[in-house]
This record gives structure tokens, sequence and C-alpha cells, in this order.
């Protein structure tokens, strides 16, 4: 896989509007800075398409979700699809409240999305209309390790072809894929389970380089995950070398995402490719 | 005391639902998550009970209320009553406006607290009706010092046998008491004070330590209270030590959080029973 | 110009109202805090009018406006011009949608601003009727480098005189006038730009400074100008220092302004006076 995509992230500096959450809307906005794109909040019904419309990506994100919201979320999400905007899902804690997976289902429905990204118990939500999700966080049950990564892949490629989307399932070992090929990835820490919004940040910076690369979005996904889990390993090494906890970790990550380049990232990056 | 209620919460991980407001709700997530629970935020009306039912406690936080949450907040306060999970209220800013007043007693009214967390100001108004809240700092004549410390216990204790809630008081004395017993903890730094949301988040790791330890609320709000201000004081000598400020404090915070041990705090923790 | 501003604040320790965005709230509370203020952050229209009351200062910021919180700007507006309390307004993004410009006019014309701080680009907009703000950020075209400073401050200071307001227009060099004098202040590092709410936080930062010297806006908006560009550019070092990234630098910049101090500020000031 070629590996500029960060690069054009620094360069293009993408708009990203984000439809998010108010837990880790922060920290959304401070990943895409600081990957190099530029992020606009927007989630006023009378705006959204207009915001859409200067933007090159658009992200829904349905943690703390709400009727106004959700209204928001269809109507820039028909606008991005008319003018061929990427557009990121991260369904959080879909299979968690009836309305969680409605609204999943609806955004679907109403929807192209090009990239959607969850933990394993979102995304089988997704894929079978009823989960497990515990809260916002992965069941054990369905979480992806050495010994289901087939039937993990099987049901990311199944869904993709379905939906039309990359599906990215992340945890342990995340997985990037559309209908025909998939990437399995092994960078990140479990530290990265421990500070609030880590998905939700992933999912901003994949709407950052699916903005700047729009002709390659599976890559582009795969380079997002691929470099939120490599800053997440170097922040935890820092981490423990100055004693910190949770706050410094956090600290680091942003930081190792702002500093991130294409040299790091190649020697750094563990990442395998399957095709069916 | 005994003294295993944080290993009760890393062990069971609790999930704490939050209702509360924008402005430190991502402290408050991280905090929970430092020590070891499980946050999720969720308002909209339409799915707190179910998300308060598979929840371990219930933290509602009035910030920054608005008609539309505070529905939210008494539907999930009702649904958490008839489960028995225990229910933190942060009466943020009661006694500053008529509408947090009203608001606060509607609370009081429609909902059986297990634990209710604000500063002098804000337990004065919710026990006499009327308050001098400045703001959402406490007002320096309601403060708490080693002058008055009695005539707060008995404030406080005769406000827990009227509501059957334990209340804590927080300050640079901090008192936590039900109608019988009651605690003097001596930890924390003036530092807490200039730093948005220590209490939020105290109110959250309540929720917690709560959550994880139901049969005994006064001790596990107890402890709660305690390792936050103990973090505070080590988080302060860390500052100190860098020559940082506010920003670095905050971080080192929850870092002092997500790093505590039975064994720190049992060295740390400054408490004085007191019964009546 | 006299230099006791930030004494002012520290000693007075305004109470600053904020009605302001999501993104970057607990920023702008901890900014507020870290510089001797008070914030209260309130938006439900039943109390806005008499939070407004009990404060020295009303911040607007319509970074995420919906219809919900305009209605409680203008609320809040109109009180606080009834008792005589500065009011700064921060139009985020304005230009960059209908709704925005169209909010941006409905406030100018509803409440008598003390303070508008934006980028050049916001600026402009409300200047002309209309403009080029690029999302939430200036847009190239408009910024105000070292050839159009004196074209910046014809600008500025025609529309100070238009709207009896204070101007603040800032970027790489900052322009701060009102209709017969001006400051043309060289503090700042582009890093600030990579973080988000940096601009929100020095317009919550005016609110502290002119809530605590009512008598001398324009000097105050100064001075907490300043502050804001000297707290960046040792924020910057410290970074560069430690290797960090916009993590730390966001850490860093509020470590800065909580320790900052007259002497330092004398020391590292780069402004510029010019009158009409």
């Amino acid at each position: 896989m070629e590996n500029n995509f960060l690069d054009h992230v620094k360069k293009n500096g993408g708009l990203v509007h984000c439809i998010t959450n108010y837990v880790t809307v922060n920290d959304c906005a401070n990943i895409i800075l600081g990957s190099g794109g530029s992020p606009i909040m927007a989630d006023d019904v009378r705006e959204v398409e207009e915001i859409t419309s200067i933007c090159n990506a658009l992200v829904i994100n349905i943690g703390t979700l709400n009727e106004r919201t959700v209204t928001a979320m269809i109507k820039a999400g028909k606008k991005a699809n008319t003018i061929a905007n990427p557009i990121i899902l991260d369904p959080v804690g879909v299979g968690a409240s009836k309305l969680r997976t409605e609204t999943g289902f609806q955004l679907l429905e109403e929807i192209k999305f090009s990239v959607i990204r969850g933990n394993s118990s979102e995304i089988k939500t997704l894929g079978k209309g009823s989960g497990t999700t515990k809260g916002v966080d992965a069941d054990v049950s369905d979480s992806i390790d050495q010994k289901n990564i087939e039937e993990g892949l099987e049901f990311g490629m199944a869904l993709s072809k379905k939906l039309g989307a990359v599906i990215a399932m992340t945890g342990e070992i995340d997985l990037v894929m559309d209908d025909s090929k998939a990437y399995v990835i092994r960078n990140g820490h479990a530290m990265m389970s421990k500070v609030t919004g880590t998905g939700c940040m992933l999912s901003a910076l994949i709407g950052a380089y699916c903005g700047a690369n729009p002709d390659d979005l599976l890559d582009a996904t795969a380079m997002a995950v691929a470099t939120m889990g490599l800053a997440g390993e170097i922040a935890y090494k820092k981490m423990v070398e100055n004693s910190g906890g949770t706050g410094s970790f956090r600290t680091y990550l942003l930081d190792e995402i702002s500093t991130m380049t294409t040299e790091k990232l190649k020697e750094g990056i563990k990442i395998e490719t399957k095709t069916q």
C-alpha cells in the first residue's frame, strides 16, 4: 500500500464537518487539527447542508443523539451524498438502547455511508439487527482476537457488500475491509480504552483521511486506524516513562497524532493484507 | 472503615449513567474510566430508562440544565429508583437562579436520591429553601472551616434524615454523613477550585464508587471524596515540581485518580469519624 | 498603557457568564478560572437574565448556535445592557453559513456589544455584510500581515465607530481598536491555530478582563489579547523543549495563563499604539 495518505491530509488540510456528541467533541476537533485537517462542528438543521457543502467529509457520531441532532444528521448526510463527499458513521452504543439501534438503521436507510467505524458489538448489531452492546463498550463475547479473525472478516466483508461501505471494526485487533479486500491491523494499546473518546477520535481522524484521499477510502481508513494505534503505542511508552496515568496518556496521544510522519508510520505499522 | 472500595470499582467496573452538563462532561467520563468504572452519557428522554437499566448507578448533574434534560433526569431517576440503583445528585448552582432552585426541589420530590454532593452553599440551599450561592461557587459565608464544623455536621445530618440520602458537603474541609454517622475529611488542595469541574468529577466518581459498593453508600461516598482529595494533593505537588499551572494540574489529577491504590489511600487519607 | 489589568482580574475575581459552544466550553471555563475570574455557563432562557445579573460580564459565542441558545443569547444580552455589564461577542464562523451571518446581524441589532473579537474573515463579514469565511477559520485572502495593517485598522476603526464596540481582529498580527485609538499586537504563535478553541478562549479571557476593568474596555481587551499571545509563545517553547505536540501545547497554554504576572507581561508584550 502506498503511504502518503498522511501527507495528503497535511497538504490538503481538508475541512471535516462533524455532527457528534458533546462528550468527546473537543478531542475530535483537536485530533482533526493535529492531523492537518480543519474541523467544523455544526448541528443546527438550518445550516448543516450549507456547512457540509463547503467541507471535504462528514462525520456522523450518535454518542449523545437526540431528536434535534438526528434530524440534522439526516439532512447533512443527504446533502453530502448529492455532492459525493465521503461520510463516516460512528454508531456509538448501537444495541444499547432501542433508540440507538433504530437510529442506526434509520441512518443506514437514509444515507449512503462511505465508512462505518465501530467496536465489534456495534458492527455486529448493524449487521444482525440486534446485539449485545454493553453500554458504549464492546461486549467481551463479541471482541476480535487471534481466534476469531476469520469470522470477523467474513462478517465485515459481507456487511460491506450489503451496505457498500468500508467497515472498520476496531478493538484489540482492528479489521478494515470492503467486500473484496481486508486489512488486519495490530497496532494500538489497551490503555486506549481507558480514555473516553478514542473511538470517536478515530472516526474523526478517518474523516480527515477520507476527505483528503477521496479516491481510496479503504486504504485511507486503514491508514487512519494504523496511525491512531501507533500513536497509542508511543503515547503509552511515554506515559510509563513519565510515571503518568490516563490524563497524561490522553495528552501524549494528541501529541503523537500531531507529530506523526509517514516515516514513523512506515516503521511502526503492523498491517496484514487479506484478499478473498 | 474497610478500605477495599477502590478495588471493588476496579473489579466490578460498574457502568455509570450520567446526565450531566456539557462543560465538564469529558472530565466526568474520564474520571469514571480512570477509576475503573465505565461511563455512559445519554440524555434523550426516549432512551434514558433503558440506558439506566443496564447501569449500576445514575449521576444527575444540573450544571447546564434545560427543559429537555430535566425531563430526562426525572424519567431516568424514577426508573433507577424502581430497580434500586444508587442515584447521585449534584445540584450545581442551586440558589444562583430560581430555575436551579426550583429544579433542585422538583428533583428531590420526584426522585429518591442515595447521595447528594454539593458545596456548602448548594447544600444549604437544598436544606433551607433559599441560599446565597454565588454563581456555581460556594459563598464565603457558607464555607466550612475549623470553626463551624459542628454546625455543618448538624445541618447535614438533619438534611440526611429528612431526605434519606447521604450528604456530601465538600470544600476546604469535606463532610460526608448520614443521619447517624459522619466523616470529616481533610484531604484536598485549594488548587482544585482553580480547575473547572472538580466538583462534577467528584460526583461522577461517587457514582462509580456507589455503583460498585451498593451496600455501603456512606463509606463508599467518603472513600470517593478522600480519593479525590488525595489525588488533588499529589497532583499539586507534581505541578509545583514541574513548574506547571492549572493545565498540568488537571492532567495530573486524572493521572492520580487512575493510578490510585488502596495502599496509597490508606497512607494518605485524613479522615475522622463522628457519631451522634 | 498602565499594566495592572491582570491584577484586577485576580483581585476582583469577576464572574463571567458565558453562552458558548459545546466544543470548547471546558477550555473557556478553565481559562477564566486560570486568569483569576470565575465562569458560569448557563443557556436556559428561563434563567439567563438572573444569571447574567449576578455576573460582571457576558460572553456570547455562536460556535454551535441553535434556535434555543440564540433566544437565550438575546435575552441575556438585553438584560446585560440594562445593567451596563460589558458584553463580548465571538461571531464564530460568521460568513460560513446564512444562519451564522443572519444570527450575527440579529445579535448586533438586538444587543449593544462592548467588544467584538473574531478572525479577520469574521470581522470583515460583520462589517461588509458578506464574507469569505472558510469554515471557522479565516480565509487567507482576509488575513492581516505586515502589508495590510493600515487597511485592517481603517476597516476596524470604521466598524468600531458604527457599532460603538471595541473591535479585536486577531490572527498572525492582532489589531485591537475603538474609533480613535488602536493597538497592533505582535505576540502569539502559529501553533495556536492548531489547537481548537484558542479564539473562543481569548474571547472568554476578554470577558474576565473587561468584567474586572469595566472603565477601560479598549486597554483591557488589548491586555487580554497580548496575554493570550505571550502565553502561546511561552507554551510553544515548552512544547519544543519537551518534544511534545498539540496536546502538550494546549496544557502549557493554560499553565501559562494561570501563572502569568504583570511583570512577565511587561517584559514580553509586543504592542504598538496607533492614533488617528
